[in-house]
């Protein structure tokens, strides 16, 4: 498996293109993408778990009921949720695709991201459908920039493996920033692949994959309504059909997993008004789900989050989240260290604090990656979860927002 | 019931006192507190429910174990927690206070607040004790300041109220403002009053009250490893003892409520940073539990404090934290409106957004306090919670907090 140039149209058999139609104001940002398959493909999604559900997610859960799609549509500017007409506005969005593609509109994934509560007018998307087919193109990276709200970079990924020796690809696109602390779904994730493989196979890998990874990341504690991660699989690369649990399963799942932690680590590196990409490792836990829990809780503590905007090596606040994380922990058997690539310092051991330069210590979290260690000694099990640090951008950023 | 000035001294037969001592670098700041009662005082408390307590807590719970106490010791500057030898120190000082003023070690209620994981050096605390018991008095309230950490303001109140005939009196005083998110016990409060009632009952009538108030209450989603409420009750105001439920056992939680419910409002509204006070009332609920956990899902929800501090009415935030508080309700059934003194406003219905005007939405939601009306029209329950909104200036107080 390697990493290689490119994102969602890396695999082969599918195009992409992001325009701006008019749903922003801001004519340099583009605001509506589409990616399409050249043929029929393997569909599986995640969704929020968040009762207040966008539109959009409804529509889509709907259109892939039966396994299978052949494009995405998504806009950003306005999540369409909490919209009397939500359903009906996601549901033109689909035929309007299917009128200037061919395509059924059943087979259509839909996706908004943007401002909850402000009707999403379909008309600006009525008149640039035409030029978004048009602008479908293997070279291009437009959709990538098309779903930012307030993100500040493009993210995307691709990677290359092997199944049964054949080369198969995968490419994934993101955005992500803040209203970000996904439970069992997150923000919005397309990932494409020319892999042969059932839409049931491609359910479960997507379904276990997002525990450890979309599910551990947090950016401020916020579920949003329009989460969602979406996978295409068109068989292109023409590998033996994958349709139980095998070792090309296996190895699938691996491409996979390094697909979504690289867009795990993007995400939160990239959160609302983050200086720096905060990794949380716990080892030695006695149960799996407790190292989770123990990993999501640092990460999403508003105390450890602004001391490591301010580098204060302030590790009470470690321990602070791990009391009150809810997991049966044996506090007096607890060792801290923060490590980046200036160097790793312990500063807690056996739940007491150490004597420790801060000088080293503050050199330590001044980079721009920074990895907080927790070992419990109490077992073998471990967990990572990512987040970035709570800044005046921050709060800047969300104080407001629709301005 | 009526308030009246004062607060811990205002029952009868309590003094009190507050010194700089040396546990903190700035000298103008008080940083050693005691409250004493003239008799044998029934006692109760509530506790964090951090798994990482704080040593002077589970000194307290060891020496109101017979439900009786006297006195009261708190020193700011420093937690006396993760240390190796916290239980010692916070024995240590239960014993000077014993030595000083003649009562039994056992009869001290201890408590600390300040940084986690420093050694608290006992030596300061020896050298001042006389200097503290000397200060003793009725009319002094510097015990309120010498809490306080990164409090702006003291926090105390009195109420008197008449327990069959007998007119009773109840004071508080309280410190907040930071890792505020108690979950069935609280940051440190202080209450005493000169009500005559059983240890049991008075230690009933204190859990049932922090459900509906200190539990509601969130400045930032951690909860302190240190929090803690007690109450000393010395009966010097000769009402007949309450030892059951009946008229004045309920008399007396409604004096509770009235200064714990004061004292909420106190420490949201002096939360770290914040600019305002932030309401949450939930009514027509289909639970009490559930009217509960919308309130405070909604008051901790980064995003919806953020837009509270920029006076955006970003009502849409609201709705995806009740969305994503866990409890079942009908989304399409939902009003929410913002009120102040300035006037209210309803910006969703039945789940869906208005027509309002953002200029007076900004003009009500730039007052000092606001309140969020969350209408389920599903039931009859409701319940409140308190915050504040997140600001730059809560980011700059814990970015660099230990320097």
């Amino acid at each position: 498996m390697k990493f290689i140039p490119g994102s969602i149209t890396a695999p082969k058999g599918f195009l992409e293109s992001g325009i701006h139609c008019g749903i922003r104001k801001n004519k340099t940002k583009r605001d509506l993408a589409l990616i399409m398959s050249e043929g029929k493909a393997s569909a599986a999604a995640v969704y929020t778990t968040n009762r207040v559900k966008g539109a959009p997610l409804l529509v889509t859960r709907q259109n892939i009921e039966d396994g299978y799609a052949r494009a995405v549509i998504c806009n950003s500017g306005n999540a369409n949720t909490c919209n009397a007409d939500g359903e009906q506005v996601a549901t033109e969005m689909c035929e309007l695709v299917a009128q200037a593609t061919g395509i059924s509109a059943k087979d259509v994934i839909v996706a908004s991201t943007g401002v909850i509560g402000q009707r999403l007018d379909i008309t600006p998307i009525k008149n640039s459908m035409s030029k978004l087919v048009e602008d479908l193109s293997k070279e291009t990276s437009n959709a990538a920039e098309a779903i930012m709200t307030t993100d500040t970079v493009k993210k995307e990924v691709a990677v290359e493996f092997e199944l049964s020796g054949v080369t198969c690809r995968m490419g994934a696109i993101a955005k992500g920033s803040g209203m970000i602390h996904p439970n069992m779904a997150t923000m919005l994730i397309f990932i494409t692949c020319d892999v042969a493989i059932s839409p049931e196979m491609l359910q479960k890998a997507l379904s276990e994959d997002i525990v450890d990874t979309f599910n551990m990341i947090s950016v401020d504690g916020d579920t949003s309504t329009n989460d969602m991660v979406s996978i295409l699989a068109n068989g292109y690369a023409g590998n033996p059909y994958i349709d139980c649990e095998n070792k090309d399963f296996t190895a699938f799942k691996n491409a996979l997993k390094a697909v979504t932690t690289y867009m795990c680590r993007q995400i939160a590196a990239d959160g609302e008004g983050a200086t720096k990409l905060l990794v949380c490792e716990v080892k030695n836990a006695a149960d799996k789900e407790g190292a989770r829990k123990i990993a999501k809780s640092v990460i999403c503590s508003s105390l450890f989050k602004a001391a490591m905007f301010g580098a204060d090596a302030n590790w009470g606040r470690v321990l602070c989240a791990i009391g009150y994380s809810g997991v049966d922990v044996d506090v007096n058997k607890i060792d801290v260290s923060f490590c980046s690539n200036y160097g790793e310092i312990l500063v807690c051991e056996n739940g007491a604090g150490l004597d420790f330069s801060e000088e080293i210590a503050k050199k330590i979290l001044s980079e721009e990656e920074v990895i907080t260690f927790i070992n419990l000694k109490s077992g073998t099990e471990k967990a990572t979860a990512w987040g970035c640090d709570l800044t005046y951008d921050y709060v800047k950023i969300n104080g407001d927002y629709r301005t």
